[in-house]
């Protein structure tokens, strides 16, 4: 993936050169890449080619890489340290990020139109589509604008998981979709792969804010306790620690479920519902 | 074309409402639509039905849209008025303008991915390329960025050229290429259209930077005199204002050149022409 990257972005050596050097720092090194490894995990189930689901992963994972780097910014949460090295605005500047991010987002969706990714061209535009959904006014972008609208308000938890469906769960589910359409899934896989998505989506979430509450800036890489210093609501403001573990834990047993009956073919879907309910960081 | 961004912009009453709200208030009301109208008269070269012209022009202007309001923020050229009314960072608020960037790029892409556009699903695919790369960082974005690193650096007329290519040129050409994709246009009619398209796209920017000289404020319905004021090269800073509307008229020349052979079927593209080198504001 981290190579596939490399190359799907313009080398810094193209003009505008510190455009391009910005959007490559922004994207390679670093970040666990967990939508990537979702795609290609989905994509095991449905037996997709490899070129395909890196094209999908590098599309999902650049528009995961717009969003921190706008995210970032000074009108936004205004953070200085992203994946253990100094934002993208304080690297470069403040206008470059915000090209950064919108140059980002058009190439993800040149990914996505430009190399034969399914059989059928009809069902490639409805991947176009899935992705413009997912990362749109009632996806992701609308996800962070309930965060911002919501902020010092103390939200109830049913307020809060509908916040993260949109701003970290659309973009999730999206890539374990756009991995599974790469192959062949039947109808009733992708409807147990999306359950998966979401409940694994929602974990992730969770997990996000355990960690943000006990770990440290180090181990993170990026400024802890963040969240809940901004008066942000958190999993952990609104249950405590020990029963945000323990929702964590029951949505890794719902993803788990809803994999039964896919059998071998979704063993790293597992694992990875293991990794990200159990990460450290 | 207000009436079909009307409907294709989510209503206000949709959740999230201020984001909704404030991508509404960026993209209706205001605007002379140039984009739109090539994308028309272009379709009417080839054919096109009028369904398949109003989302391709929609999207053309979401992409527009989006670009002015990331273009007023404070880190880019920090201007207060748009269209004859307060940007959206001063009617709405910073962050929420961001997201309603995001979100008009995120819009657009799904308009091009979600209805049929054009009969071969392929040739729709490559569609949905043709402007991802025009609004990405080898077109418009990327013309934003040559913009920011050329600012009070003196530009040379072949580099002002190059920078307006792609800051204003790339989504101008899109425009009639994607209203030309919706019907159907030999390969040398395409020709001619992309050479039309190149000419205005020019012609457009040398005569806003004479308009940006001699037109005022409220005739504008922006910052007059704003670019000259922040140091940047224009054709009038560069040429004076007799030589700029010179080669705004030898570039509608070139452009209603290239039309020659297309006879009646170019008649609003001809039109065009004139409205955009000949008019006030």
């Amino acid at each position: 993936m981290e190579a596939a990257l490399g190359r799907l972005l313009p080398a810094a050596s193209v003009a505008p050169s510190r455009l391009h050097e910005a959007m490559r720092y922004a994207t390679l090194e670093g970040g666990k890449r967990v939508r990537p490894l979702l795609a290609f995990a989905a994509g095991e189930v449905g037996g997709a080619p490899a070129e395909r689901l890196e094209l999908v992963g590098a599309a999902v994972e650049m528009i995961h890489a717009y969003s921190l780097v706008h995210d970032d910014l000074p009108c936004m949460d205004d953070d200085v340290l992203r994946r253990g090295k100094p934002t993208v605005h304080v690297a470069f500047d403040e206008a470059t990020a915000l090209l950064v991010g919108d140059a980002l987002q058009s190439l993800a969706f040149q990914l996505l139109s430009e190399h034969t990714l399914a059989d059928d061209p009809r069902a490639q535009l409805e991947m176009v589509r899935l992705l413009a959904i997912a990362a749109g006014s009632r996806g992701m972008a609308g996800g962070q604008q309930i965060d911002l609208d919501s902020t010092g308000k103390g939200l109830a938890v049913e307020a809060l998981e509908h916040m993260h469906v949109h701003k970290t769960g659309a973009l999730i589910r999206t890539a374990v979709l756009l991995g599974a359409d790469c192959g062949t899934v039947s109808a009733e896989e992708r409807f147990l792969l999306e359950r998966y998505a979401k409940a694994i989506g929602l974990a992730f979430q969770v997990v996000d804010d355990v960690l943000d509450s006990e770990g440290s800036t180090a181990t993170l890489g990026k400024t802890a306790g963040k969240d809940s210093n901004q008066g942000k609501a958190t999993y952990v403001s609104l249950l405590g620690i020990a029963r945000a573990k323990e929702r964590a834990e029951s949505l890794r047993g719902e993803a788990q479920g809803a994999l039964a009956p896919l059998g071998e073919r979704a063993a790293r879907l597992r694992e990875l519902a293991d990794f990200i309910v159990l990460r450290k960081f």
